[in-house]
């Protein structure tokens, strides 16, 4: 009996230093589990028998650092580092520049594909060994070849042909962190701020190198550390320090750091009388303070700013245009390299007829005044990231203006981190979206990546998601919202399916009982998020302030555009938002194709109606039903796609690990009770206007209006 | 060549599911790692070949899990399950009720020695076979005996001759949160509350579980969840559900809820026009909010109340004593079994002659007017938490009214986080104070242990330090003092080396060359700190607000007391607060031998020289030195004691995992930073009034003093 006993000795002595990690969700799609199926382990073994790198620099270190990494969960072992390609199945990572094997390579058309920042992936002979080459132009882009490669052996595709050269759409692919110099985090739900200013600079989180690896893995390459409701105290020089360190701790990772710059800062750090966007003083110290900033963070990316929105300053406190307001912090950080983002979510003090037209009035007319380095950040809607919107009337109407999409990752109006949304249908509903501002095709995907009209500078930003909690986004699925935004900033192209189909594998297991049945969960759950919350074009109907649960009812304050009478307008005769002619005329900043279908009740489709139009309770939908009826149809299929899911997720017991089935299962209570709350808040409001009956085939509200509209919930994550 | 073909299959198959954890400081002292001598290991081993536990209960199940989860990690595998004593080396878990087992045992002399929740830890024969025995009275006390057990093999210990009887002293050892409904903390340094509102009741964060595990791990058996700056939404139902759902986690683990509860909620949230405590409808209201809580929390501990100090309302607003507000709680709960413990930290809204002597001077007449369910609970010291402060004088004085102590292990006035002051010496020297009031040895031990009035109830409590920070304190070492705070609660006899011997084992390894070493950096910090911040009896010189940093400068503001100048009073002729007969006379409240001790020049001693008197610059020290002279050789002191835990750490490198290496020694780096700028601006504000040189063999400060003066620290955690 020798051999067992051998057995258990080595078994005994490989007993693990550390228990298992508990599946927190903390790996994100990063998880690297074993290959499972022992063929395909063995076939990709075969292909990874060494890593060759011929140089050395920060990113090829991240690079070949997560292929070890990757490889050791994925495969039992790491490749070794080999000098030389002495044998079959090496990876040969690196750029012309860096490796003189690459270079000896035909790669040449390839590279050209792949720009600045993008990666060939190829299965090639490497000095007449079998080898796969991940080749870039930078060394940045052999990190992103190498999170692709990964990805690739995450969700089990075939390696032996690969032929992959792929380059980003958009150059500037950035998350923007409403992040607090406190930690709180406006419209945060996963937590607090990522950021521990207090320990910064003297202490690294190893925290802050995990989540620039998620986003290197993706390829969003900067991140706006601070709130748009920006704090001029994050511009002195201790806090400046802290900056850099963050900065220093995401470059090799490819992930630039920005500030938000608020517009009064000269005034209340730099002892100026004025910030006068004009005034050559406030010129020089926006000069001064960008010099400074540079020679801490040599990267840095540039500045996001707010400006005159929503009590912020800005250039119009003293007369001048949003354009001269960029224009100053641009001409600071143009030596540099730099650039800025202007965010065009504005509106001014007085309430205006139709809040919808007031970016594309003040922004238009602009169009042309501002400097090459600047770029305008437009919001995918004219409102508010609302469950659904129709695209921004200024995409496809600034064609001398590099316009960037602007989406909210975080959940700000669909439930928080509890509720199931998962928001690539929104994002490729507005990508797809036909602006038709050169005829058909012109989509928002085209305007944003430059092609339309031949911007010089690209980009998209994703109001983020992340936080303290230790799955990152307050929710195991809210991170296939970050996923989804980064996968699509690289490739607006990509869709909702294929992308999820991407992070389930990654995230949960490469089975297939359980990857169709979640994908179907996700790819549903915008639409029946929309149909619980604000179905038929309704919109902005959350509860004041904190935007958590209903509030059909909220009225007065100091804005009516902060109201929800506002915006539905209901009465006895009916209820919409009138956006026509006879309206407030909104529909008339789109382009005339786009227009005509918005105007015309025929064609707006359901989805926008009440957006568009004020209709009568006894309006006849497609359906043939009433609208009041298929309000109700509405609200009760939104319901009834939570239950879906909570059914689905039921059948999946066993196939995701205890912590995370809990966790979902729990959240989907949640989800479950509060579309309820909606349903039947809502109803029983807009009841109390369209006078009909709830017939019996829907389900009672579970309370009387009063119940709902007394609900005061407080402490509210988020603001 | 089969017999390695085998094993390499065998190890392949053996693949880790998932990667190793980090080390990151998030098992605390619990992470059963491998015993790596392969001859203690096998006397362990076959210590531990069978599990048997006779009946089920919600602790026996946490009892017994955390052994299998324990054994599992230390030594390879959990023990099967077994249900008779069939074989050598078994572990007997149980209480002579639940178990027949137990109750055979000749254990009854030392079941009655274990109390209501000590256990019997012994290695004696069961059924003619080997075993240890973990017995107690009830459940709870073999979770206790279970948690001891696993303290003793992952501190090394022997076991074959297991002979243990252990009580706690204190019967209510709880922690104290500090934290408010938003999440934020108020003096948290370890990120934000554990406590996710939001998300309660439906989502129970196993993080909840594994805070009741570390606690139990340690005998504390209550939690005070809310701030003692109350909020009366606590009180309401949707926010009692919340309460209960953590309730509800923590059981199992003999950790009961408490809330805070804020004197006016009655009008607050009860709708009544009065909160006076002898009204019968505010009885009334408090009984039914009583029965209330009860029904969903069985076990609710009672109330923590602060009232009538730093603005909380309380009884004194209607012309009534503390009693008289306390016994109106205390008799809502009394019928449940629950208590109130009632602070004695209270100070007028007028700034007295001494704010030393007001607790005491409010209290102290109060004694015998409290009901029986009712404790006082007074800080170890009178002013509020300081480095060092002469013990409370209310302990000892009130003999018919419970008194519990109140320490904070949270380090508001002791650096935060990043300072390492291993707290331990800070609790046994004001445990083993000496009151004199019923003669010699009557320690404050032994007056919150009911040893010498005879209390029926008992206590300690301690501010939490705990946060959402992935390491639970804010830094791997202030952990020790959640750890020291539990073991001394439940023995307040410990010693502080012995507390951090165990600790550093536990969190570290059981490398002699580790364990010493850092035992000793621990056991001097606290003194290290007192150096650097409030020598020689110095107190309360912090920044304004936040605590964080010096303010010996600070002075305006709304109230003299929150001054540092009511507190130093140095100019020209001295410094210090004179609280003998010729100044406040805050001696007076202390047992005679202790007063004249503290009164006398001669026999104060270093440690409180300042704090009793006012004496000149030139006075002579016990050292030889002028008093000048010695200020600066602490200030001096403290610094080299930091340098002297650099160095202590450095030559560490290797013994200690990376992760917590490199947070160590960040931490260090700053603390050095920090106890040179206490030092600094310290000694050149006092040296504006003693007009004395600094002489050549002390570091010249690196700025002046108006560098200092003009630090802002801006965004300071923890409030």
């Amino acid at each position: 009996m020798k051999i067992p006993t051998l057995l258990a000795l080595t078994l005994a002595a490989a007993l693990p230093i550390s228990p298992a990690c508990a599946e927190d969700g903390y790996e994100l799609w990063l998880r690297y589990r074993p290959v499972s199926d022992a063929a395909l382990r063995s076939t990709y073994r075969s292909a990874v028998t060494g890593l060759l790198v011929e140089s050395s620099s920060p990113n090829l270190r991240a690079a070949s650092g997560e292929l070890e990494r990757g490889l050791a969960g994925l495969l039992g072992a790491a490749p070794p580092h080999i000098s030389a390609p002495e044998r079959d199945g090496l990876i040969l990572a690196g750029t012309p520049a860096s490796s003189p094997l690459v270079a000896s390579l035909d790669l040449a058309a390839f590279l050209a594909r792949a720009g600045e920042e993008g990666f060939v992936l190829r299965a090639m002979p490497v000095g007449g060994r079998r080898a796969i080459v991940i080749a870039a132009n930078r060394d940045v882009g052999v990190l992103y070849g190498a999170f692709h490669f990964l990805r690739l052996l995450q969700t089990r595709q075939p390696i032996d042909g690969l032929a992959v050269v792929s380059a980003p759409r958009l150059r500037h692919r950035l998350l923007n962190h409403w992040d607090n110099l406190d930690r709180t985090v406006e419209r945060g739900y996963a937590g607090f701020s990522l950021w521990d200013w207090h320990k910064l600079p003297d202490y690294r989180d190893p925290r802050y190198t995990d989540y620039a690896r998620a986003n290197a893995s993706l390829g969003i390459n900067g991140t706006v550390i601070t709130s748009v409701n920006a704090n001029a105290t994050s511009l002195t020089p201790e806090w400046l320090a802290k900056a850099a360190a963050l900065a220093d701790v995401f470059r090799p990772w490819g992930v630039r750091v920005y500030l938000t710059a608020r517009f009064s800062a000269p005034k209340e750090i730099g002892g100026l009388p004025t910030a006068d966007p004009l005034d050559p003083q406030v010129a020089a110290w926006w000069k001064r303070k960008a010099d400074e900033i540079y020679a801490l963070i040599p990267d840095f990316g540039g500045f996001l700013v707010k400006a005159n929105s929503e009590g912020q300053p800005g250039p119009q406190d003293y007369k001048r245009t949003h354009a001269e307001g960029a224009n100053v912090l641009a001409d600071a950080v143009a030596p540099h390299g730099g650039i800025v983002m202007w965010r065009a979510f504005v509106y001014s003090n007085e309430v205006p007829d139709d809040r919808h037209k007031q970016a594309y009035t003040e922004f238009k007319p602009l169009d042309g005044s501002f400097r090459d380095n600047v770029l305008v950040q437009v919001k995918n809607g004219a409102i508010d990231f609302q469950p659904r919107e129709p695209v921004h009337p200024l995409f496809g109407a600034m064609p001398k203006t590099p316009l960037m999409m602007e989406f909210q990752i975080t959940q700000e109006y669909l439930g928080f981190a509890t509720h199931l949304v998962y928001l690539a249908p929104l994002f490729e509903e507005a990508l797809g979206a036909d602006t038709r501002a050169k005829g058909e095709g012109s989509t928002v995907a085209k305007v944003i990546d430059g092609s339309l009209h031949g911007y010089a500078h690209t980009g998209m930003a994703g109001v983020a998601n992340v936080g303290t909690d230790r799955n990152w986004c307050g929710a195991v699925f809210a991170c296939a919202n970050w996923y989804a935004f980064g996968r699509l900033a690289w490739e607006p192209g990509l869709g909702s399916g294929a992308i999820a189909d991407e992070w389930v594998r990654q995230t949960f297991a490469n089975d297939a009982a359980l990857v169709e049945p979640v994908k179907q969960m996700m790819l549903g759950s915008r639409q029946t998020a929309v149909d619980y919350m604000t179905p038929l074009g309704l919109h902005h109907l959350m509860a004041r302030g904190h935007h958590y649960g209903p509030g059909p009812w909220v009225a007065g304050g100091p804005r009516a555009d902060w109201t929800s009478l506002y915006y539905h307008r209901a009465d006895a005769g009916g209820i919409g938002f009138d956006r026509t002619a006879s309206g407030s005329n909104a529909v008339a900043q789109y382009f005339p194709p786009v227009a005509e279908r918005f105007a015309n009740l025929a064609t707006v489709g359901d989805d926008y109606l009440l957006w568009f139009h004020r209709v009568p309770w006894d309006h006849h939908m497609a359906s043939g039903r009433t609208l009041w009826q298929e309000l109700l149809s509405r609200y009760q299929s939104g319901v009834d796609g939570v239950r879906r899911m909570q059914a689905t997720w039921r059948s999946l017991a066993g196939r995701v690990d205890a912590e995370r089935y809990e966790e979902v299962q729990a959240f989907l209570k949640i989800q479950e009770q509060e579309a309820r709350w909606w349903r039947d808040a809502s109803v029983l409001y807009f009841q109390t206007f369209s006078k009909r009956p709830i017939p019996p085939e829907y389900e009672k509200p579970e309370h009387d209006l009063d119940y709902y509209m007394k609900i005061d919930k407080r402490y509210v994550p988020g603001i």
